[in-house]
Order: C-alpha cells, then structure tokens, then sequence
C-alpha cells in the first residue's frame, strides 16, 4: 500500500509530460545547467512570498535569515526586497555584504561566535545579536582594542516558545540568548560602555503552520519586549520578533495563514504600549521565503525490483537533501512531496520507493509512492528543496557528483 | 541529574592535564594543525586493529571500506595494510588509485552508479559489485563499446540479516544487490556475456556488536554462497561475507568479540562446502577500523548559564560531526563519548549541556554529561569520530569555520 506525501506547492505546473519551474521546462534548465542532481530556486515565488509578507504586515520590517540558503544569486535577488539580513557565520555576514547589504543592515547572531568573528563583525559595523554576557564583554572589548563603536542587541531567551513549532529556539533553558530576566542589567552593561545598543532579538521557535501558537508568541513577544523596555527605561530602537513561520512538508499539514498573523499582529501593535515608543519592529524569515521556491531534480540510473517491491534509484540522494531522507532532526521519517517531473501528464499506477545513490539504507527520497511508470533517464523531483537543502546536507558523503544550482524567473 | 555517555576507547590517556592522541598532546597537535576544530586520527590505533583482525581471521582478505574515511593521508597508510578497498562512488575509486591501490584490488558498489561511473571503472579495470540485472547489461554494452573485458561481481541481496544490527543492510525488499533466487541466472548472463565473473559481494548489515549475530550471519553467508556456487556450477573467485562490525558508541553497549567471530569463522570454513572450492574470502570494514581511531576537537569559546543549566558553546558542531549530534539516522540522541581534553586531570563536578555553534537547537554534543569545570579557551574530545565523522556531515552549513584533519602515529 502506498503512503502518502506532502503536497506539491501550487507555484508549480506542466508542459506535457515535463514539470515546469518559474515557466521553464525543466529538461531545458537541466540541459543550461549541464547535468543532475540540480537545484532550481524560482525567484519568481519568492518575489511573491516578500508581496504577500509585504500586504499582511504593513509598517513591519522584513529580514531575511540568510542560513535558510545562501546560494549567491539567490541572496543577491533577495537582498533588493527585504530589510535586513540577518547571519549566524562571520562567512555568511561577508556573502551578505557581497551581496550588495550594507553593514547597517545586516546583525548577526549565533551562540559560538568565534573571537576572530567578533572583530570581523565590530570592524564591519554590523550588529551583533549578542547571546550572553560572556559575549558583551568580548564584543566591548574589542571594541575598545579596535576604536569602534560596536552594535549590539540582545539576544533574549523568552520564557515562551511558539506552541507546535517545529524546532524550539524558547522556553526554558536553552544556549541561545540571555535569559529575559538578565536582560535588563545586561542592556545597562552595554550602554555604561558606550556601545551602541540596537535592541532586541526574540525568537520563540521556527516552523510553525498554525497561526493562533503564531500570534500567541507574537503577542507575547511584544509584551516581552515592552517589559524589558520598561525596566531599562528607554525605547529599543528595533524589536526583531523572530520569526517562525513554517511551511507543509508532510500529508495533512495545512499552510500558515500568514494573512491572519498580520492582522492579528496590526492589532496587537495598535495597543499603547509607552515603552516601546519611536521602537522599529522586524520579522525575520528563512524557510518561509524560499523553501518552496526550490526543487531538487535528480535522474533515475536504475529500475529494480526486490522481493516485489520496485526501486527507482537516482542519481542524487540524502548528501544533497537530507532533511527529505529523514536525517535531520526528525523522529520519523515522513514523505516530502516528490514526483516524476518527466512523467508529469502520466497516470500515477505503482508504488515506488524512490531511493537515493548512496550505499546506505538512510538514503531515501520516497517511500512507497504512488507514481506513474518511470524508467531510467526519468527525471524525479522533490519539492520544498529552497530552504535547509544542499547546505545542510553532507554534500562529500561518499564522493559522489557535486549537485548544481540555478536560479530562474525574475533576475534570472 | 547527568545523563550517561559512553565509553572512552582505551587507546587514549593524558599527559597531566592533556589528552594525548597516539601519545602526542592535544595542545600541540592544535598548533601544529593552526586552528580548532580538528580531527585526529591515529594511525597506531589503525594498525593495531588490522593486527587484530589478522590474528583472528587468518586467510581471509581484509578489504576496507573507503566510505568510513577518504582521508588521503589515512587512506594511503590504510591502503599498505589490507588486501583490497571497496568504495562507493567514482571518486572515490580514483582516491583509492592515488592511493597506491592498483584496479585489480578495487571493488566497487553502490545501487545508482552512474554510465559514467561505469565506464570510467571498467576502463581502469576495477571489479564491479553489481548492484541490478540492468546495471549488469549496462556494464556489458560499455565493455563492448570499449573493447574491455569487464571484470564483474554480483552483490547478493541476502534473506537474512544480522541481527540488531545498526543499519540493516540485507532480508526482505532492498535497493541494495540482487535478491539471491536471481543471481545464478545473472552470473550466466555475465558468463556467457564474455565477462569476467570475480564472484559474490554478500553484506548483511552494519555496525554489529553481537558476536552471536554475526557469527550466524557469516555461517549463512557461507552457506548461501556455497549453495549459489552450486546452482552456478563453478566456484565463485572471491566471496566477500561483507562487514558489520560494530564499535560500541554509547552507555551500555560492549566492544564486538571479534576472535570469537573469528574462531567461528575458521571454524565454518572448515566444513566441507566442494562448490566454493578453491574461493578466497574477504571482509569488508570501515567503522570498526577507524572509527576510534579519530577525535573531533573543538574549543570553548562560551560558557553560559540558562534557567540554571550550564552552557559550553563550541566553535564546533554538527557540521562536522553529524552524527554525535544524534541527527544521522538515530531516532534518539544519545550522548557519544566527550572530555575535556585539556582538564584531563580534573574532577568531574558539574553538569553540562555541551553544544556546537550553530545557531539550531539541534546542534548539540554532550546533553548533561559531567565533566571537570571548563572556561573558554579550553578543548572537548568528541570520541569516535574517525568514521563517518566530517565526510557524513553537513560541511557547508550556515558558513562556518572548516574542520582541518591530521593524521599521528606511524605515518604522521
């Protein structure tokens, strides 16, 4: 019996039997690109992502987490349409800054930041989102040694988290940020020294589809943050609210109603809250951007049967996708939305387990799918590859083919 | 309360507060390399274990499994102390060429080999273990179009497998190999193709620490490829009975009794099986030559306190060593063994959640283990980090630092 998979995002159609990505044939873009396995990012989607963010959340800032894909054309195209950025490597803050955002709109957080990223961070003017004491310090510091004045926000560790969310970043101990109660003292320690304090950084989890747990943390964020304020008696001058807001993988997940968060959000921002007067106000967005916008292609090699079951095995795998192998954090392993994107006008007819190249029984893109007859040279495709993709996989696992990248639609 | 890690190979001690590595101090291996994080493996402890082997399996060929570790300084002084090298991509058999390996001691398997990965094997002459009835027909149209006479063995999708192994590799539907009842007809193919047949590739599984098991496991193997042989009605050239032996990792699990394995093992092959007359034997292992032969060192460079837990915050992580993280394949994390390195001779006196510097709560390498108090500046061992360590991780990930990789004892 076959089991289910998460839903194809509606962005994508057909021409004939082949799957089309912003508009183009994926055959041709396979062929501009030179081979599989290839990611195909549709800047297109994510223009339409920014416009949606845009009419929902009017007067809030929009930040990009550049760790969701770094992908240079990508974050080039992405740069002109947001905000800010937001890094949690001192490379990624040089791929921003390469990407054409200047220092001032860039902060960076990460709880290991490495002394030597600390003076790269300072000595370029971005803000440090700092995460502890110990890091405040290390950051005046350095300041001090270099005669710069640095930026710094703080990191806070809200006693909350988003309801559901895929991954908690809040709620009880935890190494990211300083604990709500410290903060206060700690905003005091960075202004006695005459640093330049930027604010806050509250992040209550990531992944996140439903929107009431959304606008509870929101809510709760900007209590947070009018608290804090108050006991330090002056105005953040930006309140970073995290982000969180997640996409459907799985079968039975429903997308976020990003509409309503924004409107609940319009609403909570309408309540006086004095302590937060003249404060700037962002959310900061990965896999919400460009998770969907991306699609793995990788080409059947070989056609097998064993013991009745059929295998397709490709010619890409986990060390490109990971997270849709499911050997990244999860407990079980589910199906991503996959198909045969030669075969887009055929009849789905067999069970398939679609498997990845790797000699090793983790490598496993579909398990029994329902799809139309594949054979080899049929090209497959996993859906929601934009975001935490070929980054966060192992890409030298065994040796095997580097996978390709490309962009298509507007810039591309 | 501390949560219970496992066990420190005992190849290791301390020259007062420092760990050693094959004798030589962290502290100095650090400079010597220029920068934490580092891998260091000690080839010492490599040969030890050949020699192990070699005492207990007298006869049988050792083969390595390059997909463990590809590290080129690793792999040229493994390569002078075992009969043959299996790998798993085209790459890597061009590593094991740079090696110093000739073709003729090459095997190479893997269920998505790639056209050109099979042209480019058979022109250099390396053993195919192929993988599929099509694979085979695929490697017999390339010998004919290259004038080379390929040289092919067949991986048996065995009906067993062993028992409580880690990651089954073999029993019931599997991408990997061919399912036994259809070998014989598909070495005749091969036969009667004019190819070379250089016999059988059986794997049963991985990362096994029950002697038992793989006692029964290798006595099946022996007798599904005498009774293969027997169908065949010539005896195989080589039968490799696969690997699987495991190293103990976390809290309650005990080394593998490898000489009882292999009492076993020159026990069975002492029966009388006339098919496989005249065959040579060989087993294939990564894990359980290197794996405890690496350390992953990482330095402090945070320690923080949150809602009453310790934080130490590593400038290392998952991106290196996925798999202590608890995020390759595991379904619950369990805490691999960690020191630190540099506080050797300290008490134990507090527990700490050891993390990498990632900004994702996933990033984690010791959960509440107790260990000796740590500052910034100091340096955690990640045990057991010489298999699947860097090669199997997610390198790229958010931008951080590279991990550099040495080699000490023998060769270093």
């Amino acid at each position: 019996m076959s089991k289910p998979m998460g839903a194809i995002p509606a962005d994508f159609s057909a021409d004939g039997a082949m799957l089309t990505i912003g508009g183009r044939r994926v055959d041709a873009l396979i062929e501009e690109a030179g081979d599989t396995p290839l990611f195909v990012y549709d800047l297109g989607a994510v223009a339409r992502r920014v416009a949606r963010f845009r009419a929902s959340f009017p007067g809030i800032q929009l930040h990009y987490a550049i760790k969701a894909n770094s992908y240079a054309p990508l974050l080039k195209y992405i740069s002109k349409l947001v905000d800010g950025l937001d890094v949690a490597s001192a490379n990624e803050m040089d791929m921003a800054l390469a990407a054409g955002n200047s220092a001032d709109h860039i902060s960076f957080a990460g709880p290991g930041k490495r002394e030597s990223e600390l003076e790269r961070a300072i000595a370029a003017g971005v803000t440090l989102n700092c995460e502890s004491e110990g890091e405040v310090a290390r950051a005046i510091a350095i300041g001090e040694r270099l005669s710069v004045r640095p930026r710094l926000a703080v990191r806070v560790n809200p006693d909350f988290e988003i309801k559901g969310s895929g991954m908690r970043m809040g709620g009880g101990a935890k190494p990211f940020g300083v604990d709500a109660e410290r903060v206060p003292a700690l905003v005091r320690t960075i202004r006695d020294a005459g640093a330049e304090w930027r604010g806050f950084h509250i992040f209550a989890g990531s992944q996140a589809l439903s929107a009431d747990a959304l606008i509870e943390a929101q809510r709760a964020t900007l209590n947070l943050a009018a608290s804090l304020a108050e006991m330090i008696g002056t105005p953040p001058p930006l309140v970073n609210l995290g982000g969180g807001f997640g996409i459907p993988y799985f079968a039975g997940e429903e997308p976020l109603d990003v509409e309503r968060v924004g409107a609940a959000l319009v609403e909570a921002m309408a309540e006086p809250r004095p302590s937060l007067a003249g404060a700037a106000f962002a959310i900061e967005l990965g896999r919400w951007l460009v998770g969907e916008a991306g699609v793995y292609l990788t080409r059947i090699v070989d056609r097998k049967m064993s013991h009745g079951k059929l295998f397709l095995v490709t010619d890409g795998g986990m060390h490109h996708q990971l997270a849709a192998s499911g050997n990244f954090g999860q407990v079980i392993r589910r199906n991503y939305p996959v198909a045969i994107a030669s075969r887009m006008d055929g009849t789905p007819e067999e069970d398939a387990n679609i498997v990845g190249c790797l000699c090793t029984p983790l490598d496993r893109l579909g398990d029994d799918v329902m799809v139309p007859r594949a054979e080899p040279g049929d090209i497959v495709a996993v859906f929601l590859a934009g975001a935490y993709g070929l980054s966060a996989s192992p890409q030298a696992f065994l040796g095997q083919q580097a996978a390709r990248e490309m962009i298509v639609g507007p810039a591309g």
